[in-house]
């Protein structure tokens, strides 16, 4: 069994974003000479997500409105978290809903993938460096 | 080490439903020869979930009437994905709360479940054929 | 390849609780000897969730608050699931939103977290015995 792990690195100068990382991970598993098997993508920190989902615009301001609708981040006050003296206890609660990490199928090669879909990173506190874990197992 | 791929083909005729496909990925298994390792089971499209919870259909009502409060499909002009000609923005955010894929322990030849778990497939944008991938790797 | 396979049981008396189970994925992992690989946790209950977040107890009062507004647990008639005499509805919603099963690499024999994860079971119908199932596969 071959294994291979990657660390993708971002600083995302705004609080809130979605990034894609479909052309890094594609490139994490070209590195790993993995030919079958699969592809765990997750954010390391509690505060972002890694999701599959569609590249278009529209669609990300979209999850904007609702996370933010579901999960406002003022005032911060109403977050038991930011007692701490965090401001992000909105961020903890929308990487719940959008998920921490993807698993991809490997197949011949590549990321099995349907018609659309694309690996995002989703920055719900950005402002700091901030980290990507690919782990690839097979052979 | 073993690896095995299968892709299940859906046609819904409505734009929403919840259909058990346990019985698809559990021949899919055996159609493996994998007894020991783990099972990926993913949409592979943007618009519908793979989720894992019980086969009742008074919970699958729920489940909708809980999806269309959190994400209501009308009026379509409430989401920003849709001025790109489609109508289906509410999808794309319904999948994100049940999920896109399931990984299932594979043990002694079988689904390592318990006493309840049934495997899903959610569809939030029927009306066309559609596809879940089945990846089995291990020996 | 390698793989090892266990169960952790859990009574929790209260019909809601997040618990922190790090140490006893940590204990299954070097019991299992895998070096490289995976390691799959996920709630065999489907009215309870395996999920990766922060062990800040403000946070999870935020959960359980969150959680309570888009699914609460009363009145249990609100449920169309409840109506086969249980009345854990709400639960089966709330384990959607915080996930079933997390998916650690494993590297260097160790989990391979960022800084502040930590693993949880999430309860949601409490009162009686239940499962998490660990799978590591890997060398």
């Amino acid at each position: 069994m071959k294994s291979y792990r990657k660390e993708l690195w971002f600083h995302i100068p705004t609080r809130r974003a979605f990034v894609n990382i479909t052309p890094e991970v594609d490139e994490a598993l070209r590195e790993s000479g993995v030919v079958e098997g699969i592809c765990l993508v997750n954010a390391m920190h509690i505060t972002a997500s890694v999701f599959i989902n569609d590249d278009e615009s529209g669609l990300h301001q979209d999850y904007e409105d609702w996370l933010e609708d579901l999960a406002p981040h003022a005032p911060i006050s109403r977050y038991r978290h930011n007692r701490t003296g965090e401001d992000n206890g909105d961020a903890h609660l929308k990487r719940q809903v959008m998920g921490r990490e993807v698993v991809v199928a490997v197949t011949n090669g590549r990321l099995d993938f349907g018609p659309w879909e694309q690996i995002f990173y989703g920055e719900f506190d950005g402002g700091r460096r901030k980290r990507v874990l690919v782990k690839i197992i097979g052979e």
